[in-house]
């Protein structure tokens, strides 16, 4: 993650950001919407679509108190997100909770949804500063070694700036909380069973030509196995 | 997975269905939106909430034709997915893809996105067989281990029915589709990074009492590795 110098603005609670549910799984520390957003590898980005909703996976990047979106302008759900509000969400699934009862299943998980209107950029720098910013979250130090955007491509790509002051926040870890009741009549098995993403090795393009070797940062992401973004 | 005896339906072509952007990814086959939505562990629901859309992660579960969503009476955004339209997102990523180009890096993935008005069911029958779908997709086997739902525990459940017919499926697999002249140029490295999500051995409960083994199908899940639903 690019960290900015911008100090971190405290999270909102307005009345679509403040939880109704399992709120003791609620954080209010903006630090935490940072590492859930810097931790995730793509959103799911609602748009409002010929009235009713529309969500769709893709991209993101985050660089201080803004996060960043981009798409084809001839993507309806970008134009939608041009003119309307959004909401934008990224989870991270740690595990899944056996209970001692079906509906104390859950899982173990970190979530950030954030809500604004999107704001286009139109500057030339700031467009390249959001793509690398876009580019870097998936792919950290790729920016530099690779091709930089033609103007072709960039007259083709719609770059959406969010502000995450309208944002919340949830996770859960731990163990079920099943009821007393199902705790002392006993017999079930409960507890965690964690889940996580691992990089595996990388592999070469068909058309890769004899001599290039795999970038350093590729190399140590593979051998990190956990999934940890920045 | 639970496999009903319904013949499938093919996938519809409305608007908001019909994928405008690199269609060479979309999949009309049902079988493969089946497959997409099997393998995903929480879908992204989409629903509109006072005039903008707002995106939850949350569980679910299919049976044949039929996807399964539940949550609190109390929820402000299950009573909008009582009343409206939603949208459905399940995605999974496969692999980070690194290109010559900036513009053309990408993630291999598989995403499934559904959309449809869903309807409320309110018969117990019915209602129970929903939420066993709902945690057999996330915990297989655990259903008929557990308690089973409460009078109460079942008052204060909204359990929804979403028809699979208006939904898009999208794939991307294989290496970075770079420009020719990229390639010509060359010097830049170009291939895959595999990601996949694996189960770690399961962690008993705290609360759990000295004797009770971890279950056959939990063992089974941690040995295989590899998430795989069904």
């Amino acid at each position: 993650m690019i960290e900015s110098a911008t100090p971190r603005t405290p999270l909102s609670s307005t009345p679509r950001s403040t939880l109704t549910r399992s709120k003791e799984r609620g954080r209010t520390d903006r630090a935490e919407l940072d590492a859930v957003l810097d931790a995730g590898l793509i959103c799911h980005l609602g748009v409002l679509l010929h009235g009713a909703p529309v969500v769709l996976p893709t991209v993101y990047g985050r660089d201080g108190d803004t996060l960043y979106l981009h798409g084809s302008t001839g993507s309806g759900n970008m134009r939608a997100a041009m003119t309307g509000d959004v909401s934008v969400a990224v989870s991270l699934v740690d595990g899944l909770v056996y209970a001692r009862s079906a509906m104390h299943f859950s899982m173990n998980y970190r979530s950030a949804v954030v809500h604004g209107r999107p704001v286009e950029l139109t500057e030339r720098e700031e467009r390249l500063h959001a793509l690398r910013v876009i580019v870097e979250h998936s792919a950290p130090g790729a920016w530099d070694r690779v091709r930089q955007p033609s103007k072709k491509e960039l007259a083709a790509t719609v770059v959406l700036a969010l502000d995450l002051t309208e944002a919340s926040v949830k996770v859960r870890s731990g163990p079920p909380r099943d009821d007393e009741a199902d705790i002392e009549t006993g017999g079930v098995w409960a507890g965690v069973l964690p889940l996580r993403q691992v990089w595996d090795a990388p592999i070469d393009s068909d058309d890769l030509e004899p001599g290039v070797e795999v970038p350093r940062e590729v190399v140590r992401r593979s051998e990190s196995g956990l999934i940890v973004a920045g």
